[in-house]
């Protein structure tokens, strides 16, 4: 047994495919000065082709994982249209009359090395991408034909020394049971692509084998527990098996839960929404019991695209989403672009924190000509289902003002125009700045509702960056300082009668149930993963209980103790058998 | 009259001196194989040099104008230690033959248009310090001579295409009255430079001028209103004249104001102290009437040298403060380094949102060995005179416990040893993140102090960089988030029965006072520039007028609505004749 990072849940049991090493050979002579021109024709007839087929797969990863998942490779066609790097290959075939696949494969070592040079977690990623879209460039040049895999092969293990996006997608995802890898980080955009397919994968097995793996042998991933099996005996593959079968029942178990209200023993009913990106994730959040949808994230139809999507384009997926949800509620959000979510067509300016920069409702109403197209697209869909507007990023009464106002303009031009739309869309905002916070009162003046996005509001309430491993054991949801926000926020909702929802990651930890049920919350929204284990505590957690434990929370000092607090609560609250796994994911 | 940018504060009347251009030959011979090593002996001995004579100007710049300033040739510094940028230099060399100038002189155009290319200001700047590093390494290859000035010259206003920090210092800045700059921007190092010096500076005219400066020239800078006058009239040249005059009178009258105590007419009393950085700060502090030091920043002494400050080094530099201070409180901010702030010497991660990230307390509480050599500095120091101990970037009760146990370990060690110390120094906190605020009751039960650290409170607050050009429009002190804050902080100490003062840049602004008499604050902590005219206020504001006002700032519900009524509060309080300028800079 072999202990290594956890990268993606799950358990697999099957044989190993050892993943050969990409090792090409390439030309050493010079190009002829005459055959310049050719050379550089080359070179571009690569880089269209390894651009087509990167759409081609990021267009069928959409379909399979949807486009969240799918903008990794966003990053792929931006290396290929990123001028310092094409400058680089250019300037290497120009100078030294290099071939086009030489000068390819010297300028990703040039940036992987400098990158790796500036030991930053950001960079090396960045890296990883030059060197798996440079690959495949280089495969173009050279043409050499993709891996592929035999007809009959049975379902494997993919044993690979760092995996690559691209190589995962290669390989038919669903002939892979489980993937381990020697090196790389959970971070990493290979792991997020294994947790998008639900693929058990361990990472950083590097200098922890005493024997080298072998195509066929027998391997046990555990990748929930970061574990690694190899040859393993029959007492342990028993075991194994017993434990897959369990997480599969219990997986069973909880979607029987989908049809049913969601309902305390004491009769206090919250509605579980989810958050979605795309109409393919309406889908499975719907398939999950999603009594509407809290968070429409609307960034993604402006990522998957080289231009603004148009007010038709957008109105077609937000009718689409209305209809599918059959009068259910559907709160989109306007473009919260910015931040770590850039667009390939417009240059953002670069900021030393672009957490705390340019970024949603500070773009939209810089820029109010797109803002209006967007509120002009909602207004419209709006006709067919219960469309609500939200704005993110929120830190004034005079942006809400003006945004409205924007709304106002909006409604009076497709009333001028005789446009099929709805008049009265509401239109609420998003609680995730401290100053929202504070000026919670004033606020609830001037919007139709809240919806709390704990994620942002951790991070600036604690300013902290999740993201940043150095300190994200600061990121904190259970901070007392959060708790008295999430109080100071909800009793200004109610004491204006505006409805209140919570929809980060927060909202799918099972531990904060007592928190919403203290608070009266109104509607959690939440990933398709996490509305079933949610409603399953919430069917037998009383409300009454939720709010004497919230009481208890309050008097807590610290965030430590708030969490054991809460952890007691939760074991206190599960039936002995079957408890849920808590900390479920979901991003906003 | 032309308008440009205000970069620097100030009027000056004289002559033009147009400053000469770099424009160097190069050698164009290859260099012969046999030569390379002797061409790398060459490079090192400029590099050599270069280096010597930075860390020259850097402590004639930290006597002159303090540390804060000469930092920014510690960039320089890291340039000529950069791996990547040595590396490209000695790879042309070897490569192309080339000379050490030439290949220095590629090496700068590649990183140049390399930064510039990302579009992107803080690659700019690093662009600029590149070019200017890279001119003065040139400088010593080719054996150029420095510019130097006759002996007989006379003041005059520097007109040059680009400014740098080099050139700048270069140029005894004695005889600069003012300075006038083609391109650049009031935020670059080398207007840095200038404030500090007192420099009028205009900057941007590129495009603006109907004709070419010559040496010799008559111009006016009138650098608070960003505005140059070429040649003018009499008429003009009396009006400013006349403007510098009551500039200077006007000075005159606020430092008669340094030894009258800081009472307001109705006999509220609050001690206005200072923020400093070095010794020589202190000084001018003092001569302005500082009645204290509110916040003496350590992490210059940790950043102007090549190796952490040992125990004793940091005793000297407290214990000189204290003594100085001849009884007066000293407030000594333990390290508060990251964000924005990088040792040479010590490789901090690189992140993405560094004001979110690894920084102050938290970099203390990750090395509690270095922490506690501070901390035991600090006690020896406290021996003469009375040190009072702050915590930044506190967001739990945890952490002030933390760091307080390690100062009693510190105590301990020195009572074990027999050193002498001062046991029951005071540990205070700032209050500088709003989870600090949301647990402001908390945390007066741990700590012995508040000090309210306005600048990152309101940038946590509302979610704005304010070194961010796109976005500090939105950096809002007087946002009725922020004052909703201060009260709740406030309320906390004083119900604890703790004292609370404010040392943000916000404490200098003159339309915050009525916030602070409102309040009842003890202290401010202020630069040395902004202590007169704030006491000027002081004394014919009446506490009880402040906290009318505060009352009515408090029901405002914009910014905009605050910074009227503030603005026409301190109208009213202001005599007719002698209004000083609002908005005095002081960073913490």
């Amino acid at each position: 047994m072999i202990q290594a990072l956890s990268a993606s849940d799950g358990i697999a049991i099957g044989k190993a495919f050892v993943l050969p090493q990409w090792d090409w050979e390439l030309p050493d002579q010079k190009i002829d000065v005459a055959d310049l021109a050719k050379e550089f024709e080359r070179l571009y007839e690569g880089v269209r082709r390894s651009k087509t087929e990167i759409a081609r797969i990021k267009s069928e990863l959409d379909e399979a994982v949807g486009v969240q998942e799918s903008s990794i490779f966003d990053a792929h066609i931006a290396i290929l249209e990123d001028p310092v790097f094409m400058n680089e290959v250019q300037g290497i075939i120009q100078r030294q009359y290099k071939a086009a696949e030489v000068a390819v494969k010297e300028a990703i070592d040039h940036f992987v090395t400098m990158f790796d040079l500036l030991d930053d977690e950001y960079m090396k990623e960045r890296a990883l991408d030059i060197k798996d879209v440079g690959n495949r460039l280089l495969k173009h040049l050279l043409g050499v034909p993709e891996i592929s895999l035999p007809e009959d092969t049975q379902p494997f293990i993919l044993v690979v020394r760092e995996l690559s996006p691209s190589q995962l997608i290669n390989l038919k995802p669903e002939l892979v049971l489980g993937i381990v890898t020697m090196a790389g980080s959970p971070t990493s955009h290979a792991a997020i692509m294994a947790r998008a397919f639900g693929i058990p994968l361990v990472m950083g097995l590097e200098g922890k084998l005493d024997r080298t793996i072998a195509t066929g042998d027998l391997l046990i991933v555990d990748g929930g527990a970061g574990v690694l099996h190899v040859d393993p005996d029959a007492e342990t593959i028993d075991k194994y098996a017993a434990l897959r079968k369990r997480q599969l029942s219990q997986r069973e178990k909880l979607l029987s839960y989908a049809g049913v209200p969601s309902v305390t023993p004491d009769g206090f009913s919250m509605v579980l929404a989810a958050n979605i990106s795309s109409i393919k994730e309406l889908e499975a959040a719907l398939a999950s019991g999603a009594e509407g949808v809290g968070l429409f994230r609307t960034e993604f139809l402006y990522m998957d695209r080289d231009h603004f999507p148009t007010e038709d384009e957008q109105f077609e997926v937000y009718r689409a989403a209305a209809e599918k949800l059959e009068g259910k509620p559907l709160i989109i959000r306007t473009l919260d672009i910015g931040g770590d979510k850039q667009l390939d067509y417009y240059e953002m300016p670069e900021e030393e924190n672009p957490f705390l920069g340019y970024r949603a409702i500070r773009f939209s109403l810089g820029r109010k000509d797109l803002f209006k197209i967007q509120l002009r697209a909602l207004l419209r869909a709006a006709v067919y289902g219960d469309i609500q507007i939200m704005y993110p990023l929120i830190t004034s009464v005079e942006e809400v003002r003006e945004a409205n106002q924007v709304l106002a303009e909006a409604r009076k031009e497709l009333q001028a125009e005789g446009t099929a739309h709805r008049g009265d869309v509401p239109a609420g905002v998003m609680i995730e700045v401290p100053a929202a916070v504070a000026i919670a009162d004033l606020l609830a003046e001037e919007a139709a509702f809240f919806s709390i996005g704990t994620n942002d509001l951790v991070q600036f309430t604690l300013a902290v960056d999740r993201m940043n491993e150095k300190i994200n054991h600061l990121y904190e949801p259970l901070h007392p300082a959060v708790l008295r926000m999430l109080v100071q926020v909800t009793e200004a909702a109610k004491r204006r009668g505006i409805p209140v929802s919570v929809c980060g990651e927060m909202a799918g930890d099972v531990l904060a149930l007592p928190i919403w049920l203290g608070l009266g919350i109104e509607e959690l929204s939440l990933s398709a993963q996490a509305i079933l284990p949610v409603k399953e505590c919430m069917l037998r957690t009383p409300a009454e209980a939720g709010r004497r434990m919230l009481d208890e929370l309050l008097r807590c000092r610290t965030a430590e103790e708030v969490r054991e607090r809460a952890q007691q609560f939760h074991v206190e609250m599960t039936p002995k058998r079957g408890r849920v796994r808590t900390g479920v994911n979901s991003r906003p």
